[in-house]
């Protein structure tokens, strides 16, 4: 597949509140965007660095799989997303590959954008997002 | 401080050989260098993907910190690194800020880079990188 760049770095965190003074006061990045995904059960946060976001994710319920997430595993890195310019060609390629899919077909994600997951039992436990803006 | 772009995604995997299918094969990146870290004592291998990089870190001795993260928590995502062009500067002004500091001096990481790194501590979890090229 051809993937262009790292569109963001999901990290897991229990209070976005909580992390601006890292975010913003220490690394000196600027959130430019708060928004709730729904159907996740998360409540994002962006910040833009070169290329690429960071999104924090913080659960708006207890059934959020990032709760369950840091629950598990403690707050930190929680996917890699890369950017691509056909996302349905590319999930059909990773298919191909005997990589397992979170999701067969592209959805919509945070900020617009058409997005899949692609197992992490096929990607070195690493949850990996493929991205396409529509 | 002054970040300026992601300059490396870490990932700690038990083994290069084993996953260079998934990231060459599948995902279509190229390991255009793989480098061993003496004093790290992880066997290292890179991607570019836009301004960033993808270094997988294979631990080659028991002792090493990455072979104690697998044992922990299990292979992927190990730490993330952010560019700036002044890494002296930017760790006073961490510092100043109350963030703990692993290195409190630029070292030599790979590539030649300058490198620091931020304690998880005062980073929600994420063992985070600050690099420089010198």
């Amino acid at each position: 597949m051809e993937l262009t760049h790292i569109e963001h770095i999901g990290i897991a965190v229990k209070s976005i509140e909580e992390q601006l003074p890292y975010y913003e006061g220490v690394l000196g990045l600027k959130c430019y965007n708060i928004e709730t995904v729904e159907d996740q059960k998360v409540k994002t946060a962006f910040f833009q660095i070169g290329q690429t976001k960071i999104e924090l994710l913080e659960p708006t319920s207890e059934e959020s799989t990032v709760a369950k997430f840091i629950e598990k595993r403690g707050e930190g890195v929680h996917h890699i997303a890369f950017a691509t310019n056909n996302l349905t060609e590319a999930l059909q390629q990773a298919e191909e590959k005997g990589v397992r899919l979170i999701d067969s077909k592209p959805r919509a994600g945070a900020e617009g954008l058409n997005i899949a997951f692609l197992h992490p039992k096929s990607t070195g436990s690493v949850l990996t997002e493929l991205c396409e803006h529509p």
